[in-house]
Protein backbone atom coordinates (compact mmCIF):
# COMPACT_ATOMS: atom_id res chain seq x y z
CA UNK A 1 0.00 0.00 0.00
CA UNK A 2 1.39 3.47 -0.67
CA UNK A 3 -1.83 4.98 0.54
CA UNK A 4 -1.51 6.31 3.89
CA UNK A 5 -4.98 7.07 6.09
CA UNK A 6 -6.49 10.34 4.88
CA UNK A 7 -6.22 12.89 7.89
CA UNK A 8 -9.99 13.48 7.15
CA UNK A 9 -12.79 10.46 6.27
CA UNK A 10 -13.80 11.27 3.01
CA UNK A 11 -17.01 9.33 3.24
CA UNK A 12 -19.16 9.16 6.67
CA UNK A 13 -20.91 5.65 6.31
CA UNK A 14 -20.13 3.47 3.18
CA UNK A 15 -22.22 0.66 3.04
CA UNK A 16 -21.50 -2.68 1.16
CA UNK A 17 -23.67 -4.93 -0.34
CA UNK A 18 -22.27 -8.43 -0.63
CA UNK A 19 -19.49 -8.79 1.39
CA UNK A 20 -17.82 -11.78 -0.55
CA UNK A 21 -14.00 -11.27 -1.67
CA UNK A 22 -14.79 -8.52 -3.62
CA UNK A 23 -16.91 -6.61 -1.23
CA UNK A 24 -14.69 -7.97 1.27
CA UNK A 25 -11.68 -6.63 0.09
CA UNK A 26 -13.33 -2.85 -0.68
CA UNK A 27 -14.17 -2.63 2.93
CA UNK A 28 -10.62 -3.49 4.17
CA UNK A 29 -8.76 -1.56 1.95
CA UNK A 30 -11.22 1.23 2.83
CA UNK A 31 -10.62 0.73 6.26
CA UNK A 32 -7.03 0.74 5.96
CA UNK A 33 -6.84 3.75 3.92
CA UNK A 34 -9.24 5.70 6.72
CA UNK A 35 -11.81 6.85 3.94
CA UNK A 36 -14.57 6.24 6.15
CA UNK A 37 -16.50 6.82 9.50
CA UNK A 38 -17.79 3.70 9.61
CA UNK A 39 -18.25 1.00 7.13
CA UNK A 40 -21.77 -1.35 7.33
CA UNK A 41 -21.99 -4.97 5.62
CA UNK A 42 -25.21 -6.00 4.04
CA UNK A 43 -26.24 -9.57 3.30
CA UNK A 44 -28.43 -12.25 4.11
CA UNK A 45 -25.88 -14.72 4.77
CA UNK A 46 -24.74 -14.01 8.54
CA UNK A 47 -21.91 -16.47 8.38
CA UNK A 48 -20.36 -14.48 5.46
CA UNK A 49 -21.26 -11.15 7.40
CA UNK A 50 -19.45 -12.68 10.62
CA UNK A 51 -16.33 -13.66 8.88
CA UNK A 52 -16.54 -9.94 7.28
CA UNK A 53 -16.57 -8.79 10.73
CA UNK A 54 -14.26 -10.97 11.82
CA UNK A 55 -11.32 -10.33 9.42
CA UNK A 56 -12.10 -6.24 10.06
CA UNK A 57 -13.79 -5.43 6.60
CA UNK A 58 -16.59 -3.86 7.81
CA UNK A 59 -17.89 -2.34 11.50
CA UNK A 60 -21.23 -2.98 11.56
CA UNK A 61 -23.77 -6.20 10.22
CA UNK A 62 -26.94 -5.55 8.71
CA UNK A 63 -29.17 -8.22 7.30
CA UNK A 64 -32.09 -5.13 6.21
CA UNK A 65 -30.56 -3.26 3.20
CA UNK A 66 -33.43 -0.41 4.23
CA UNK A 67 -31.34 -0.40 7.74
CA UNK A 68 -27.81 -0.69 5.91
CA UNK A 69 -28.28 2.02 3.78
CA UNK A 70 -30.41 4.60 5.94
CA UNK A 71 -27.79 6.43 6.69
CA UNK A 72 -25.14 5.87 4.16
CA UNK A 73 -23.53 8.73 1.42
CA UNK A 74 -21.70 5.58 -0.15
CA UNK A 75 -23.14 2.50 -1.59
CA UNK A 76 -21.36 -0.21 -2.91
CA UNK A 77 -23.25 -3.45 -4.51
CA UNK A 78 -21.09 -6.48 -4.87
CA UNK A 79 -23.65 -9.14 -5.63
CA UNK A 80 -23.60 -11.48 -8.24
CA UNK A 81 -24.83 -9.57 -11.57
CA UNK A 82 -28.73 -10.60 -11.72
CA UNK A 83 -29.91 -8.84 -8.56
CA UNK A 84 -27.34 -5.87 -9.00
CA UNK A 85 -30.55 -3.82 -10.44
CA UNK A 86 -33.19 -4.93 -8.19
CA UNK A 87 -30.53 -4.06 -4.80
CA UNK A 88 -29.84 -0.76 -6.53
CA UNK A 89 -33.61 -0.02 -7.02
CA UNK A 90 -33.88 -1.40 -3.50
CA UNK A 91 -31.15 1.09 -1.81
CA UNK A 92 -32.62 4.06 -3.95
CA UNK A 93 -35.67 3.53 -1.65
CA UNK A 94 -34.43 3.25 1.55
CA UNK A 95 -30.85 5.88 1.37
CA UNK A 96 -31.26 9.80 2.03
CA UNK A 97 -30.95 11.47 -1.10
CA UNK A 98 -27.85 12.05 -3.22
CA UNK A 99 -26.34 8.86 -2.10
CA UNK A 100 -23.59 7.99 -4.04
CA UNK A 101 -24.61 4.08 -5.73
CA UNK A 102 -22.10 2.23 -7.41
CA UNK A 103 -21.12 -1.56 -8.40
CA UNK A 104 -18.69 -4.22 -9.10
CA UNK A 105 -20.58 -5.86 -11.96
CA UNK A 106 -19.02 -8.15 -14.50
CA UNK A 107 -21.59 -6.71 -17.31
CA UNK A 108 -22.35 -3.00 -17.38
CA UNK A 109 -24.99 -2.38 -20.01
CA UNK A 110 -27.76 -4.17 -19.30
CA UNK A 111 -27.32 -2.90 -15.65
CA UNK A 112 -26.87 1.05 -16.70
CA UNK A 113 -29.53 0.42 -19.17
CA UNK A 114 -31.72 -0.68 -16.51
CA UNK A 115 -30.78 2.33 -13.71
CA UNK A 116 -31.00 5.05 -16.26
CA UNK A 117 -34.18 6.70 -15.10
CA UNK A 118 -36.15 5.95 -12.34
CA UNK A 119 -33.95 6.50 -9.22
CA UNK A 120 -35.12 8.96 -6.98
CA UNK A 121 -32.41 9.40 -3.70
CA UNK A 122 -29.22 7.46 -5.44
CA UNK A 123 -26.90 8.60 -7.99
CA UNK A 124 -25.48 5.13 -9.54
CA UNK A 125 -22.39 5.18 -11.48
CA UNK A 126 -21.42 1.85 -13.03
CA UNK A 127 -18.30 -0.04 -12.35
CA UNK A 128 -16.15 -3.07 -12.88
CA UNK A 129 -12.90 -4.04 -10.96
CA UNK A 130 -10.72 -6.38 -13.08
CA UNK A 131 -9.45 -8.61 -9.94
CA UNK A 132 -10.60 -11.36 -8.49
CA UNK A 133 -9.05 -14.14 -6.34
CA UNK A 134 -8.62 -18.09 -6.40
CA UNK A 135 -10.42 -18.51 -3.25
CA UNK A 136 -13.93 -16.87 -2.40
CA UNK A 137 -15.39 -15.10 0.37
CA UNK A 138 -15.05 -12.75 2.48
CA UNK A 139 -12.17 -14.70 4.76
CA UNK A 140 -9.70 -14.20 1.86
CA UNK A 141 -10.51 -10.37 1.77
CA UNK A 142 -7.39 -8.49 1.07
CA UNK A 143 -6.63 -4.99 1.39
CA UNK A 144 -4.33 -4.57 -1.16
CA UNK A 145 -6.43 -6.47 -3.58
CA UNK A 146 -7.05 -3.30 -6.14
CA UNK A 147 -3.50 -2.16 -5.79
CA UNK A 148 -2.13 -1.95 -9.50
CA UNK A 149 -5.54 -3.52 -10.84
CA UNK A 150 -7.75 -1.82 -13.67
CA UNK A 151 -11.31 -0.70 -12.26
CA UNK A 152 -13.83 0.21 -15.70
CA UNK A 153 -16.20 2.69 -14.56
CA UNK A 154 -19.46 3.36 -16.99
CA UNK A 155 -20.99 6.81 -16.59
CA UNK A 156 -23.14 7.80 -19.72
CA UNK A 157 -23.96 11.43 -20.61
CA UNK A 158 -27.01 10.87 -17.63
CA UNK A 159 -24.43 10.40 -14.90
CA UNK A 160 -23.91 12.27 -12.41
CA UNK A 161 -20.75 13.57 -12.92
CA UNK A 162 -19.80 14.82 -9.25
CA UNK A 163 -20.61 11.06 -8.50
CA UNK A 164 -18.29 9.84 -11.26
CA UNK A 165 -15.41 11.65 -10.07
CA UNK A 166 -16.11 10.86 -6.26
CA UNK A 167 -16.10 6.74 -7.30
CA UNK A 168 -13.03 7.50 -9.44
CA UNK A 169 -11.19 9.45 -6.16
CA UNK A 170 -12.68 5.95 -4.22
CA UNK A 171 -10.86 3.49 -6.42
CA UNK A 172 -7.82 5.43 -7.04
CA UNK A 173 -7.38 5.84 -3.25
CA UNK A 174 -7.50 2.44 -3.45
CA UNK A 175 -4.43 1.95 -5.40
CA UNK A 176 -6.57 0.93 -8.87
CA UNK A 177 -5.92 2.99 -12.16
CA UNK A 178 -9.44 3.74 -13.14
CA UNK A 179 -10.53 3.59 -17.14
CA UNK A 180 -13.78 5.14 -18.11
CA UNK A 181 -15.31 3.58 -20.91
CA UNK A 182 -19.07 3.63 -22.47
CA UNK A 183 -21.34 0.44 -20.86
CA UNK A 184 -21.56 -1.57 -24.69
CA UNK A 185 -17.78 -1.04 -24.99
CA UNK A 186 -17.20 -2.64 -21.50
CA UNK A 187 -19.40 -5.28 -22.49
CA UNK A 188 -17.36 -5.54 -25.89
CA UNK A 189 -14.03 -6.10 -24.21
CA UNK A 190 -14.84 -7.88 -21.28
CA UNK A 191 -16.29 -10.73 -23.79
CA UNK A 192 -13.34 -11.33 -24.66
CA UNK A 193 -10.86 -10.69 -22.02
CA UNK A 194 -12.82 -12.21 -19.40
CA UNK A 195 -15.92 -14.50 -20.55
CA UNK A 196 -14.62 -15.77 -23.30
CA UNK A 197 -11.58 -17.27 -21.42
CA UNK A 198 -13.81 -18.45 -19.00
CA UNK A 199 -16.01 -20.43 -21.47
CA UNK A 200 -12.54 -22.15 -23.48
CA UNK A 201 -11.76 -23.29 -19.90
CA UNK A 202 -15.17 -24.76 -19.04
CA UNK A 203 -15.10 -26.41 -22.33
CA UNK A 204 -11.39 -27.71 -22.22
CA UNK A 205 -12.29 -29.09 -18.58
CA UNK A 206 -16.30 -31.10 -19.84
CA UNK A 207 -14.49 -32.15 -22.79
CA UNK A 208 -11.29 -34.41 -20.86
CA UNK A 209 -12.66 -37.58 -20.17
CA UNK A 210 -12.55 -38.48 -16.58
CA UNK A 211 -10.83 -41.51 -16.71
CA UNK A 212 -7.32 -39.54 -18.33
CA UNK A 213 -7.83 -36.50 -15.78
CA UNK A 214 -4.93 -38.70 -13.20
CA UNK A 215 -2.50 -37.54 -17.02
CA UNK A 216 -3.18 -33.98 -16.46
CA UNK A 217 -0.11 -31.68 -15.47
CA UNK A 218 0.52 -27.92 -15.12
CA UNK A 219 -0.78 -27.11 -19.06
CA UNK A 220 -4.20 -28.41 -18.23
CA UNK A 221 -4.32 -27.26 -14.64
CA UNK A 222 -3.74 -23.30 -15.35
CA UNK A 223 -5.88 -23.56 -18.68
CA UNK A 224 -8.75 -24.85 -17.23
CA UNK A 225 -8.06 -23.45 -13.32
CA UNK A 226 -11.14 -20.38 -13.89
CA UNK A 227 -13.64 -22.97 -14.86
CA UNK A 228 -13.72 -23.97 -10.89
CA UNK A 229 -15.67 -20.41 -10.75
CA UNK A 230 -19.21 -20.98 -9.12
CA UNK A 231 -21.40 -22.08 -12.00
CA UNK A 232 -24.60 -20.03 -11.39
CA UNK A 233 -22.63 -17.09 -11.54
CA UNK A 234 -20.79 -17.28 -14.34
CA UNK A 235 -24.06 -18.69 -16.12
CA UNK A 236 -25.78 -15.17 -15.27
CA UNK A 237 -22.19 -13.47 -16.64
CA UNK A 238 -22.64 -14.85 -20.11
CA UNK A 239 -26.45 -14.69 -20.10
CA UNK A 240 -25.98 -10.99 -18.85
CA UNK A 241 -23.88 -10.23 -21.93
CA UNK A 242 -25.58 -12.60 -24.56
CA UNK A 243 -24.57 -10.78 -27.93
CA UNK A 244 -21.71 -9.88 -27.07
CA UNK A 245 -20.37 -13.28 -25.82
CA UNK A 246 -21.88 -14.63 -28.99
CA UNK A 247 -19.92 -12.23 -31.06
CA UNK A 248 -16.84 -12.63 -29.39
CA UNK A 249 -17.54 -16.62 -29.97
CA UNK A 250 -17.88 -16.34 -33.75
CA UNK A 251 -14.36 -15.08 -33.74
CA UNK A 252 -12.89 -17.78 -31.45
CA UNK A 253 -14.44 -20.99 -33.91
CA UNK A 254 -13.18 -18.75 -36.71
CA UNK A 255 -9.98 -19.24 -35.27
CA UNK A 256 -10.30 -22.66 -34.31
CA UNK A 257 -11.12 -23.68 -37.85
CA UNK A 258 -8.48 -21.87 -39.09
CA UNK A 259 -5.94 -24.25 -36.69
CA UNK A 260 -7.67 -26.95 -37.53
CA UNK A 261 -7.76 -26.57 -41.04
CA UNK A 262 -4.16 -26.36 -40.89
CA UNK A 263 -3.88 -29.33 -38.40
CA UNK A 264 -6.05 -31.16 -41.03
CA UNK A 265 -4.21 -30.17 -44.46
CA UNK A 266 -0.75 -30.90 -42.95
CA UNK A 267 -0.21 -26.72 -43.74
CA UNK A 268 2.89 -26.82 -40.60
CA UNK A 269 3.50 -23.17 -41.67
CA UNK A 270 0.42 -21.82 -41.36
CA UNK A 271 -0.51 -23.77 -38.16
CA UNK A 272 2.97 -22.00 -36.87
CA UNK A 273 1.96 -19.04 -37.85
CA UNK A 274 -1.55 -19.01 -35.97
CA UNK A 275 0.34 -20.71 -33.19
CA UNK A 276 2.59 -17.43 -33.20
CA UNK A 277 -0.31 -15.44 -33.28
CA UNK A 278 -1.58 -16.65 -29.50
CA UNK A 279 1.69 -16.20 -28.35
CA UNK A 280 2.25 -12.45 -29.58
CA UNK A 281 -0.79 -11.43 -27.66
CA UNK A 282 0.25 -13.27 -24.52
CA UNK A 283 4.00 -12.10 -24.65
CA UNK A 284 2.68 -8.61 -25.32
CA UNK A 285 0.50 -9.28 -21.77
CA UNK A 286 3.20 -10.92 -19.96
CA UNK A 287 3.00 -12.97 -16.98
CA UNK B 1 13.64 -34.72 -2.10
CA UNK B 2 12.74 -37.88 0.06
CA UNK B 3 15.92 -40.13 -1.44
CA UNK B 4 19.11 -39.92 0.22
CA UNK B 5 22.14 -40.54 -2.28
CA UNK B 6 22.46 -44.44 -3.21
CA UNK B 7 25.97 -45.54 -1.89
CA UNK B 8 26.32 -47.02 -5.40
CA UNK B 9 25.59 -45.52 -8.14
CA UNK B 10 23.49 -47.73 -10.67
CA UNK B 11 24.78 -46.20 -13.89
CA UNK B 12 27.92 -45.90 -14.63
CA UNK B 13 27.66 -43.28 -17.34
CA UNK B 14 24.58 -41.63 -18.31
CA UNK B 15 24.38 -38.84 -21.27
CA UNK B 16 21.53 -36.38 -21.57
CA UNK B 17 21.05 -35.45 -25.06
CA UNK B 18 19.30 -32.10 -25.13
CA UNK B 19 20.04 -29.94 -21.86
CA UNK B 20 17.11 -27.76 -21.34
CA UNK B 21 14.62 -27.36 -18.85
CA UNK B 22 13.62 -30.92 -18.72
CA UNK B 23 16.78 -32.58 -19.70
CA UNK B 24 18.76 -30.38 -17.27
CA UNK B 25 16.52 -31.17 -14.74
CA UNK B 26 16.93 -34.57 -15.20
CA UNK B 27 21.18 -34.07 -14.58
CA UNK B 28 20.47 -32.59 -11.72
CA UNK B 29 17.96 -34.54 -9.73
CA UNK B 30 19.94 -37.59 -10.53
CA UNK B 31 23.63 -36.40 -9.40
CA UNK B 32 21.71 -34.87 -6.15
CA UNK B 33 20.76 -38.60 -5.60
CA UNK B 34 24.42 -40.12 -6.57
CA UNK B 35 22.69 -42.35 -9.51
CA UNK B 36 25.25 -41.67 -11.99
CA UNK B 37 29.02 -41.59 -11.39
CA UNK B 38 29.19 -39.09 -14.89
CA UNK B 39 26.95 -37.28 -16.41
CA UNK B 40 27.58 -35.85 -19.91
CA UNK B 41 25.02 -33.66 -21.53
CA UNK B 42 24.88 -33.51 -25.55
CA UNK B 43 23.79 -30.41 -27.24
CA UNK B 44 24.04 -28.51 -30.37
CA UNK B 45 23.91 -25.14 -28.66
CA UNK B 46 27.11 -24.46 -26.48
CA UNK B 47 25.66 -21.78 -24.56
CA UNK B 48 23.11 -24.39 -23.36
CA UNK B 49 25.94 -26.37 -22.42
CA UNK B 50 27.89 -23.99 -20.73
CA UNK B 51 24.33 -23.40 -18.67
CA UNK B 52 23.71 -26.84 -17.90
CA UNK B 53 27.64 -27.29 -16.73
CA UNK B 54 27.32 -24.13 -14.56
CA UNK B 55 24.33 -25.01 -12.63
CA UNK B 56 25.97 -28.54 -12.04
CA UNK B 57 23.35 -30.70 -14.20
CA UNK B 58 26.26 -32.40 -15.68
CA UNK B 59 29.97 -33.13 -15.55
CA UNK B 60 30.73 -33.32 -19.04
CA UNK B 61 29.75 -31.57 -22.44
CA UNK B 62 29.85 -32.65 -25.70
CA UNK B 63 28.79 -31.38 -29.25
CA UNK B 64 29.35 -35.15 -30.83
CA UNK B 65 27.00 -36.96 -30.33
CA UNK B 66 29.42 -40.20 -30.70
CA UNK B 67 31.80 -38.77 -28.24
CA UNK B 68 28.86 -38.44 -26.13
CA UNK B 69 27.43 -41.52 -25.78
CA UNK B 70 30.37 -43.68 -26.76
CA UNK B 71 30.38 -45.34 -23.13
CA UNK B 72 27.40 -44.40 -21.88
CA UNK B 73 25.12 -47.40 -20.31
CA UNK B 74 21.86 -44.80 -19.97
CA UNK B 75 21.12 -42.35 -22.46
CA UNK B 76 17.85 -39.88 -22.14
CA UNK B 77 16.75 -38.28 -25.43
CA UNK B 78 15.01 -34.71 -23.84
CA UNK B 79 15.10 -33.27 -27.65
CA UNK B 80 12.25 -31.33 -29.70
CA UNK B 81 9.69 -34.76 -30.75
CA UNK B 82 10.88 -34.18 -34.20
CA UNK B 83 14.09 -35.00 -33.66
CA UNK B 84 14.17 -38.06 -31.06
CA UNK B 85 13.81 -40.57 -34.07
CA UNK B 86 16.78 -39.81 -35.75
CA UNK B 87 18.75 -39.13 -32.28
CA UNK B 88 18.13 -42.44 -31.26
CA UNK B 89 19.20 -44.14 -34.44
CA UNK B 90 22.67 -42.05 -33.81
CA UNK B 91 22.92 -42.90 -30.65
CA UNK B 92 22.46 -46.67 -31.65
CA UNK B 93 25.34 -46.33 -34.03
CA UNK B 94 27.56 -45.03 -31.88
CA UNK B 95 26.72 -46.68 -28.01
CA UNK B 96 27.90 -50.00 -26.38
CA UNK B 97 25.94 -52.58 -27.36
CA UNK B 98 22.97 -53.03 -24.74
CA UNK B 99 23.00 -49.27 -23.84
CA UNK B 100 19.67 -48.21 -22.22
CA UNK B 101 17.88 -45.75 -24.75
CA UNK B 102 14.61 -43.47 -23.34
CA UNK B 103 12.95 -40.13 -24.23
CA UNK B 104 11.00 -37.31 -23.09
CA UNK B 105 9.32 -36.49 -25.81
CA UNK B 106 5.47 -35.41 -25.87
CA UNK B 107 4.14 -37.73 -27.72
CA UNK B 108 4.73 -41.41 -28.65
CA UNK B 109 3.20 -43.77 -30.77
CA UNK B 110 5.09 -42.30 -34.09
CA UNK B 111 8.32 -42.32 -32.45
CA UNK B 112 8.02 -46.44 -30.90
CA UNK B 113 6.83 -47.32 -34.29
CA UNK B 114 9.58 -46.09 -35.73
CA UNK B 115 11.98 -47.25 -33.25
CA UNK B 116 10.55 -50.84 -33.04
CA UNK B 117 12.63 -52.85 -35.41
CA UNK B 118 16.42 -51.70 -36.66
CA UNK B 119 18.71 -50.54 -33.36
CA UNK B 120 21.24 -52.81 -32.86
CA UNK B 121 22.96 -51.57 -29.99
CA UNK B 122 20.63 -49.64 -27.98
CA UNK B 123 17.39 -51.16 -26.11
CA UNK B 124 14.56 -48.46 -26.36
CA UNK B 125 11.64 -47.16 -23.93
CA UNK B 126 9.33 -44.75 -24.92
CA UNK B 127 8.95 -42.20 -22.20
CA UNK B 128 7.09 -38.77 -20.96
CA UNK B 129 7.27 -36.97 -17.85
CA UNK B 130 4.33 -34.77 -17.39
CA UNK B 131 6.07 -32.04 -15.90
CA UNK B 132 7.76 -28.60 -17.31
CA UNK B 133 7.74 -24.93 -16.12
CA UNK B 134 7.06 -22.01 -16.99
CA UNK B 135 10.70 -21.01 -17.90
CA UNK B 136 12.69 -22.79 -20.08
CA UNK B 137 16.28 -23.74 -20.39
CA UNK B 138 18.78 -25.16 -18.04
CA UNK B 139 19.33 -22.25 -16.12
CA UNK B 140 15.77 -23.13 -14.37
CA UNK B 141 16.22 -26.70 -13.79
CA UNK B 142 15.20 -28.23 -10.84
CA UNK B 143 16.62 -31.48 -9.10
CA UNK B 144 12.85 -31.66 -7.44
CA UNK B 145 10.93 -30.83 -10.86
CA UNK B 146 10.19 -34.83 -10.79
CA UNK B 147 8.80 -35.45 -7.68
CA UNK B 148 5.46 -36.18 -6.72
CA UNK B 149 4.64 -35.83 -10.76
CA UNK B 150 3.69 -38.79 -13.62
CA UNK B 151 5.51 -40.50 -15.49
CA UNK B 152 4.42 -42.64 -18.62
CA UNK B 153 6.25 -45.35 -20.20
CA UNK B 154 5.17 -46.92 -23.29
CA UNK B 155 6.59 -50.13 -23.18
CA UNK B 156 5.51 -52.43 -26.20
CA UNK B 157 5.78 -56.34 -26.55
CA UNK B 158 9.30 -55.28 -28.27
CA UNK B 159 10.36 -53.22 -26.01
CA UNK B 160 13.53 -55.31 -23.59
CA UNK B 161 11.75 -55.83 -20.40
CA UNK B 162 14.89 -55.44 -18.05
CA UNK B 163 15.39 -52.14 -19.71
CA UNK B 164 12.19 -50.94 -19.05
CA UNK B 165 12.54 -51.94 -15.90
CA UNK B 166 15.73 -50.11 -15.57
CA UNK B 167 13.88 -47.20 -16.81
CA UNK B 168 11.25 -46.87 -14.12
CA UNK B 169 13.48 -47.63 -11.76
CA UNK B 170 15.06 -44.22 -12.84
CA UNK B 171 12.30 -42.74 -12.73
CA UNK B 172 10.82 -43.59 -9.12
CA UNK B 173 14.51 -42.73 -7.67
CA UNK B 174 13.71 -39.34 -9.28
CA UNK B 175 10.29 -39.00 -6.94
CA UNK B 176 8.17 -40.12 -9.60
CA UNK B 177 5.18 -42.42 -9.96
CA UNK B 178 5.57 -44.61 -13.22
CA UNK B 179 2.77 -45.11 -15.23
CA UNK B 180 2.96 -47.57 -18.02
CA UNK B 181 0.79 -47.42 -21.41
CA UNK B 182 0.72 -48.43 -25.04
CA UNK B 183 1.83 -45.96 -26.73
CA UNK B 184 -1.50 -45.20 -29.06
CA UNK B 185 -3.14 -45.07 -25.52
CA UNK B 186 -0.76 -42.32 -24.21
CA UNK B 187 -1.12 -40.10 -27.32
CA UNK B 188 -5.07 -40.44 -26.51
CA UNK B 189 -5.25 -39.63 -23.14
CA UNK B 190 -2.55 -36.73 -23.94
CA UNK B 191 -3.99 -34.90 -26.58
CA UNK B 192 -7.26 -34.41 -24.14
CA UNK B 193 -5.22 -33.41 -21.35
CA UNK B 194 -2.26 -31.73 -22.70
CA UNK B 195 -2.52 -30.97 -26.74
CA UNK B 196 -6.49 -29.48 -26.17
CA UNK B 197 -5.21 -27.08 -23.49
CA UNK B 198 -2.42 -25.50 -25.53
CA UNK B 199 -4.55 -25.38 -28.48
CA UNK B 200 -7.60 -23.89 -26.94
CA UNK B 201 -5.05 -21.48 -25.18
CA UNK B 202 -3.24 -20.24 -28.24
CA UNK B 203 -6.94 -19.61 -29.93
CA UNK B 204 -8.34 -17.52 -26.80
CA UNK B 205 -5.25 -15.63 -26.75
CA UNK B 206 -4.70 -15.13 -30.77
CA UNK B 207 -9.22 -14.26 -30.80
CA UNK B 208 -8.63 -11.32 -28.35
CA UNK B 209 -8.25 -8.07 -30.17
CA UNK B 210 -5.12 -6.13 -29.42
CA UNK B 211 -6.94 -3.20 -28.00
CA UNK B 212 -8.64 -5.02 -25.45
CA UNK B 213 -5.28 -6.35 -23.93
CA UNK B 214 -5.40 -3.93 -21.06
CA UNK B 215 -8.12 -5.18 -19.92
CA UNK B 216 -7.12 -8.73 -19.13
CA UNK B 217 -7.26 -9.83 -15.58
CA UNK B 218 -6.14 -13.13 -14.05
CA UNK B 219 -8.99 -15.15 -16.04
CA UNK B 220 -7.28 -14.70 -19.22
CA UNK B 221 -3.40 -14.76 -17.50
CA UNK B 222 -4.30 -18.16 -16.16
CA UNK B 223 -6.31 -19.24 -19.67
CA UNK B 224 -3.65 -18.40 -21.84
CA UNK B 225 -0.37 -18.94 -19.79
CA UNK B 226 0.66 -21.49 -22.07
CA UNK B 227 0.24 -19.85 -25.30
CA UNK B 228 3.65 -18.59 -24.44
CA UNK B 229 4.96 -21.93 -25.04
CA UNK B 230 7.40 -22.18 -28.25
CA UNK B 231 5.43 -22.42 -31.20
CA UNK B 232 7.51 -23.96 -33.56
CA UNK B 233 7.92 -26.84 -30.75
CA UNK B 234 4.03 -27.07 -30.61
CA UNK B 235 3.64 -27.59 -33.82
CA UNK B 236 5.59 -30.66 -34.21
CA UNK B 237 3.74 -31.84 -30.69
CA UNK B 238 0.33 -31.43 -32.50
CA UNK B 239 1.54 -33.14 -36.11
CA UNK B 240 3.03 -35.69 -34.44
CA UNK B 241 -0.31 -36.33 -32.79
CA UNK B 242 -2.48 -35.36 -35.71
CA UNK B 243 -5.11 -38.42 -35.74
CA UNK B 244 -5.58 -38.22 -31.90
CA UNK B 245 -5.43 -34.33 -31.51
CA UNK B 246 -8.18 -34.35 -34.26
CA UNK B 247 -10.21 -36.38 -32.19
CA UNK B 248 -10.05 -34.34 -29.25
CA UNK B 249 -11.18 -31.64 -30.86
CA UNK B 250 -13.79 -33.11 -32.09
CA UNK B 251 -15.55 -33.60 -28.72
CA UNK B 252 -14.24 -29.82 -27.91
CA UNK B 253 -16.09 -28.31 -31.05
CA UNK B 254 -19.35 -30.92 -30.19
CA UNK B 255 -19.42 -29.28 -26.17
CA UNK B 256 -18.35 -25.77 -27.59
CA UNK B 257 -21.24 -26.61 -29.75
CA UNK B 258 -23.62 -27.22 -26.85
CA UNK B 259 -22.66 -24.48 -24.50
CA UNK B 260 -23.68 -22.12 -27.80
CA UNK B 261 -26.92 -23.78 -28.29
CA UNK B 262 -27.80 -23.33 -24.40
CA UNK B 263 -26.99 -19.38 -24.82
CA UNK B 264 -28.33 -18.87 -27.90
CA UNK B 265 -31.59 -20.57 -26.97
CA UNK B 266 -31.57 -18.94 -23.82
CA UNK B 267 -32.06 -22.50 -21.97
CA UNK B 268 -30.19 -21.03 -18.75
CA UNK B 269 -30.38 -24.67 -16.91
CA UNK B 270 -28.45 -26.39 -19.81
CA UNK B 271 -26.31 -23.65 -19.80
CA UNK B 272 -25.50 -23.99 -16.43
CA UNK B 273 -25.23 -27.81 -16.34
CA UNK B 274 -22.55 -27.53 -19.14
CA UNK B 275 -20.72 -25.35 -16.96
CA UNK B 276 -21.09 -27.31 -14.13
CA UNK B 277 -19.85 -30.77 -16.09
CA UNK B 278 -16.81 -28.57 -16.19
CA UNK B 279 -15.84 -27.36 -12.71
CA UNK B 280 -16.68 -30.74 -11.62
CA UNK B 281 -13.90 -32.28 -13.80
CA UNK B 282 -11.96 -29.54 -12.77
CA UNK B 283 -12.66 -29.86 -9.10
CA UNK B 284 -11.76 -32.93 -9.41
CA UNK B 285 -8.26 -32.77 -10.19
CA UNK B 286 -8.21 -30.37 -7.47
CA UNK B 287 -5.31 -27.11 -6.87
Amino acid sequence: MTNTPSPMPQWNQATIVGVGLIGGSIGLAMRARGLAKSIVGVGRNEASLADALNVGAIDRAATDIADGVKEADLVIICSPVDKIVHLVQEVDRHCPSGTIVTDAGSTKEAITTALQDGLTNARFVGGHPLAGGAKAGPKHADACLYVGRTVVLTPTEQTDQAAAAAVEDLWTALGATVVCMQPHEHDEALAFTSHLPHWAAAAVAATTPEQWLPLTATGWYDTTRIAAGDAALWRQIFTSNRGHVLKALDKFEKVLAALREALETEDDAKLEKLLNDGKNRRDAVGN
